[in-house]
């Protein structure tokens, strides 16, 4: 009997005619990519191995064999030595070939009682699952990144803007704790994902299950796995745990798409409220007094890429009729550069928050400029006892006559004020300051200083907490 | 001092010169919309001026105006003989117009210490979070109906497909219950999303937090909220939960879709395993034969619908500096109608898996003419000892000479088996019955009829437990 | 023989034995939203009934009796008078058995050589065709609006911005003249669509073609096509047309959104390069001081809505097969509220451009702040025989020393330049003013004001020829 | 004066105090996937060089240089020989640091009235002109491959399907010419895509034209671009030709996963059409029987890939104000991949059609049992005087019985047909037989072997025309 694997050359089995064309082989071939996944795929089979030991399939000489073998690939793949062949189209036959010319007959055995239906979407799953943790980790490395600055921006204050128009006075410190409520969400949907991914699909077999008495208890347990797959059909043709990581990668990269064009705003001559460190700017081939903030804006431009993964796999699983299909294959390639990408830019963001230099001196100017204190005048008035909707009317005359003049509020004397409410009074001053317009906001989730030093405080024991 | 919502007509406020023109009143008008948050709105409003009143803002005869208000308002609205004005722009302003009429003084004062930006965002939680509810009602009915569907047909055998070949046999309940392995993910998912919509923002005001001392825990009480939104620029600027709702809702309709896929193949005649009730399909307007699955193909076809809408709010808050700007306006459409087309879906599927008729005879046919059984050949060889690898080759060579004279591995005599491998014996024909290879996957998740009753016994104690 | 339109209430056709459920009949009818149909599917009919008559499938009479009711039945419609039941699931069978109320047995003829698989490509085939024709015509009229304001602007020197930082000077009428490129191009893309659209499907009848001797042809000439669709099968499945406008759609709105962007940037305070006119922003329910251009960012966020929309067509075609599946009706709601969505946005922009106060004193200065002549000293230098490299070096030396200092490049003495470079003259004075900067870029597609003039006025002779 | 490439590796220029980090400048390079560029990178210095020199700011001596080192260096990336370096950013600087090792001073001339802005733009113009002429020849082998099957077939009778319910006879050439006339929409979609691509930007610098004498028109010339771009701020920030093609891509794509999901169904046991060669499938690891159409279904997987190519390309553009922005450096990953996917999938495609083998009987068998010609009775009904509507009802009544009968129309007896209609007469077997039925529909579109064989030959000569 010759062996399967030299046989592929020529046919994909005894019951195929003639071999599958080169033009197919590099079409369909997978071990480009999916060789990302060969120290879970060991991971894996060892697992699957020890088993079928537990179980009786396995003889303990046959299981001995497969582990010296598998340490054997291990080393070899790490080292870079392992030698991948496009003819054997994907990780596992690449693996599984090596194998039996290292422990012969055992190497054979292994493949009894699963599939690489099954067998692929159980190494996809713990690469997914470690890829979830190091975005976790990542998430909150930024998140300290972006406390410690806003820590010390607790008082500096800016303009609150809404439709890019200034609104109120915030903090520069409460404006970065709006990010780090994003990224905490964030990590939260993938904590919320990684229950879902971490079930165990092998024993699933091609899509039926298997005849042989397997235990998959122990299996899901020697892997680390919270539980298995209950039904043999989805475990393999299931791909939502790609989707739901996509999803919410997709989620974290909109924040990040945020924060840059936020960065790239204040970066903006015409605005200037920061700086970014030399290290993450480039320069022009043309133009050299340029300084550009090329990685907010990269990072901005891959949100694009990561909502393209997102839609490309939820196109590949519409309409496909269970169980396992081929189009699955097209799962990795997104995935995997999702994955990148998050971490990439994770990463580089934790980095470059620490990196922001702060002009204090023109958020305030900026907050001064734009009638950033009518609420409060409004607010002093309705405290006085005019109903709300008539004190913004109030203010809105005032606004006009103060901008046609080319003046703020602040600027107008208190007999000019009270004409346009006689309940304004002397203490009206406090109200038009900056200072007094976002210590006023002294509720949880206001500006005030207090509130954004207690809610740092509160971030960080949460993530030291974690860590 | 006029009034404001009278001047509106005119110009948006004091500030403006002109009022807006009547294409952009319609461009920028939301009521046609909107409206469907107005028992939301009121909700909100009337827990605001409860907080308003016991923190000392409201006095007790304006929180009963408000109260006597807003009670005639939600009966105007309730008999449709509220008045909606393009005008007056939005939900909130329509309502708080005729509060104003109704109420006086008392409602111009309920705006106090709240902006259109926290009051929206906490109407759609509102609205979203009923929503929520809904869908989870939806998923457990529809898995009920797939469940007593699979209960019955725990022992009728069908092909299982992959690739769509005939691959293995397994009991058409088992298929079914891979449905409902992937609807009860998405409840699981849906009810992960409600933790994260069931935030309060009110109290963020504008985008700063207010100057007045709210009580925001309470409002989050009232309102039955598990807590507040913790800052207040993202309080007002976060879309988060309807992106995260509708990236869930295209992994419901990608489910659907599949579904769909399925029940459009198995009703056409070359398949004919199954027949959907005459109530669920459709003629034609030119052939007279035509009995068409419109529903599941209608279904098939709204997956696009809501992957759509998934795209368009990824979209929308891409680069968006912070904190609210009108963009956010176009959030409701589509989550409007994700929400719309999820129920309406998953109803329609609750009741028509309950009328699907099994043709048995043709399903079992169509599982003994595929060789369906021969992976129980090779792994009864594999029993017999020997290795896996060499077991496939045997029975693909045995495969291909049956296939050659157009029979069926079981119709192989005893001798003819043997020239493949001298390991077969006569016990090899139970190994080749279709019974034979589905009850000997009796594992966890297998297919064999008794898992299978198994699995449906305990997705029911699930199902009815939350119930 | 019983009316079939009776019978649908009961059962779609005598196939079947159960009438449609109320659930699904709300499901799968399209007449709320197709009924904007109604005069194209009108159109399409008469036409048909001419080649019948023609061929002498139709007699003169019946032609006559079908032209009479079909002119009541549009002036019902065109009154508001028409009855539209849900119970007759579409447009067309609405219509069809209104005719057949007014004409009898001829309005029975009608749908003799056709079925609504043709008939409904038809329909969206012609108002697809008068849709386009109109987003030409808005495409147009925004161009000349721009070209209006760029030609005023020729002459007024803004910065120009890559990387959001000053890069270069350029006038703001060469920066508007970019959109009219965009916009143009979307109008060659969109007529290049038309040629696709404007073939016709009726003769395909379900989608095989009919076995009257049907006259093609004369229908095509009759409803102004330019062609037929030359295979059966594809004129009944193919929504190509659909797909290829919304892409183009796509296209035009995210110019839209770039467009927008810059108007929101340039109206923020601390650029204030622009005021857009009071009819176009509105306030703040809360803010007194607040004025928001929010029409730029709803159309901002309206790219979502069109990009989400193409994402639906394209996922409903995929893996469909041949030939009409009731998946097909999902392509109404997207490709109108596509067109509605195009069509109201270029409306109001072309009216909104008019509407836009340049502040061309903040323009000058912020292009004088930015060492945006740096570039042109570098070109001063390579003129004088330094290579481009050395050049370019040179001058970041004294950019980096300038700003330094605080100062501008043309604030330093000649002596101070000589520094960084002996080759500097006096003549260098000439390349540091903002002046010479933009009227040395005197080549095709530069921004000096003589090319912008030229530029203006060659695009208002193309736009004029075609009007 | 130092070397500004040597420079890089401290700081980007003079301007800079520290050098970009390595996280950042991995972040950043695009040169392991711009590098496919390089030869148009080359080709566009030289047209850029011959320019210079052309209009005096070039000597000849340096032209020569140029030229000499652009031949080395084209050689040496041609043998793989070229050292490509992360440092160096991009496939420009690479290139042109090695040209200054080659030619010296003449190298850092080169730069010259150019910036990387419009260079890039210039180099993926190339591309993708040359990629679009491999494309439309991929269509159109495809187009022939799928004309020489259907040329063969236009006799061979197979039911036509709409719902994937039987629904009238078509032969198997008519349905195979619908996937001819989508690839040759898309070929004419790819031409008019052409239009717009081939314009030259080069001359638009970094985003204001340049101060240097250039002549646009000869560079254009020089490369054969049809024109130039009109403006410069358009020419270096305009992406429309990455989207369009994609979207184009999207839609040949889109047609692929509709053959794809046809030739799976019609490979599948149960329906049995056709079979594909054995060099297109392969086998199961474990299922010794199995035989996979992999490539059909590889192939409709990656629909999913190529419309996320263009999500991504479409958010990415979203909102960027002009002129260029380094987010724009994630439009050639998509582009390429799309590319690649598209013209790998064609090309297997065109060579996998000639593979299909056709079982006939099984076509013809599956086209008698479905009432296929019940349309044709009712037809036959018209022409004996009954109104369409009447003829409609009574065939489904006829069907009906028959069906209750388990029997086909055509084995009723002519008393039992006259029970239906007594207009029934011994003509009405020719309208009840599948040849009858198709020969029947002979008009232009229809099915009938006369129309199919014009229609083919119609094509090839088309086809064979442009070649």
């Amino acid at each position: 009997m010759t062996d399967q694997f030299a046989k592929k050359a020529q046919a994909w089995s005894a019951r195929f005619s003639e071999p599958v064309s080169e033009l197919v082989k590099r079409y369909t071939a997978s071990v480009d990519f999916d060789k990302r996944l060969a120290l879970h795929d060991i991971e894996g089979s060892l697992a699957h191995a020890d088993m079928l030991n537990a179980v009786g399939i396995l003889s303990d000489a046959d299981l001995s064999a497969i582990g010296d073998g598998m340490a054997r690939i291990r080393g070899e793949i790490e080292r870079g030595e392992f030698t991948w062949s496009v003819d054997l189209e994907d990780v596992h036959l690449n693996i599984e070939k090596r194998l039996t010319e290292l422990a012969g007959d055992a190497g054979k055995r292994l493949h009894t009682a699963r599939s690489r239906n099954d067998q692929v979407a159980t190494d996809i799953r713990l690469w997914l699952r470690a890829t979830i943790d190091a975005v976790v980790a990542e998430l909150e490395s930024l998140q300290l990144a972006l406390l410690e600055v806003a820590g010390r921006h607790a008082d500096t204050i800016m303009p609150g803007f809404t439709h890019l128009q200034v609104a109120q006075p915030v903090t520069f410190g409460h404006h970065l704790l709006a990010y780090v409520e994003m990224f905490s969400r964030d990590a939260e949907r993938m904590r919320d994902c990684r229950r879902r991914v971490n079930r165990l699909p092998l024993g699933a077999a091609a899509l039926a299950g298997t005849s042989y008495p397997i235990d998959r208890e122990r299996v899901a347990r020697t892997l680390g796995f919270d539980g298995i797959c209950a039904n043999s059909l989805d475990a393999v043709s299931d791909r939502d745990f790609a989707i739901e990581f996509c999803a919410a990668a997709a989620l974290v990269m909109m924040h990040v798409s945020r924060l840059s064009e936020e960065l790239i705003l204040w970066m903006s001559p015409r605005v200037g409220f920061i700086d970014l460190a030399d290290r993450f700017c480039t320069g022009s081939s043309i133009m050299p007094q340029k300084k550009n903030p090329d990685v907010p804006e990269l990072a901005r431009g891959k949100t694009g890429r990561v909502n393209g993964h997102l839609v490309a796999l939820l196109t590949l699983m519409k309409g496909q009729p269970l169980a396992y299909n081929k189009d699955n294959q097209e799962d990795k390639e997104p995935l995997f550069d999702t994955a990148d990408t998050l971490l990439a830019t994770l990463r580089i963001f934790a980095d470059m928050a620490g990196g922001i230099t702060v002009n204090a001196a023109r958020m305030r100017q900026a907050a001064a400029e734009g009638f950033s204190t009518a609420t409060d005048l409004a607010d002093y008035l309705v405290r006085k006892g005019l109903p709300f909707r008539d004190a913004h009317e109030a203010v809105a005359l005032a606004v006009r006559t103060a901008a046609q003049r080319g003046i703020d509020l602040s600027d107008l004397t208190l007999d000019e004020l009270r004409a346009f409410s006689p309940l304004v009074e002397a203490d009206v001053a406090d109200s038009l300051t900056l200072e007094g317009s976002v210590q006023a906001r002294n509720h949880p989730g206001g500006t005030a200083p207090a509130q954004v030093r207690a809610a740092v405080a509160r971030h960080v024991q949460r993530l030291e907490g974690t860590a």
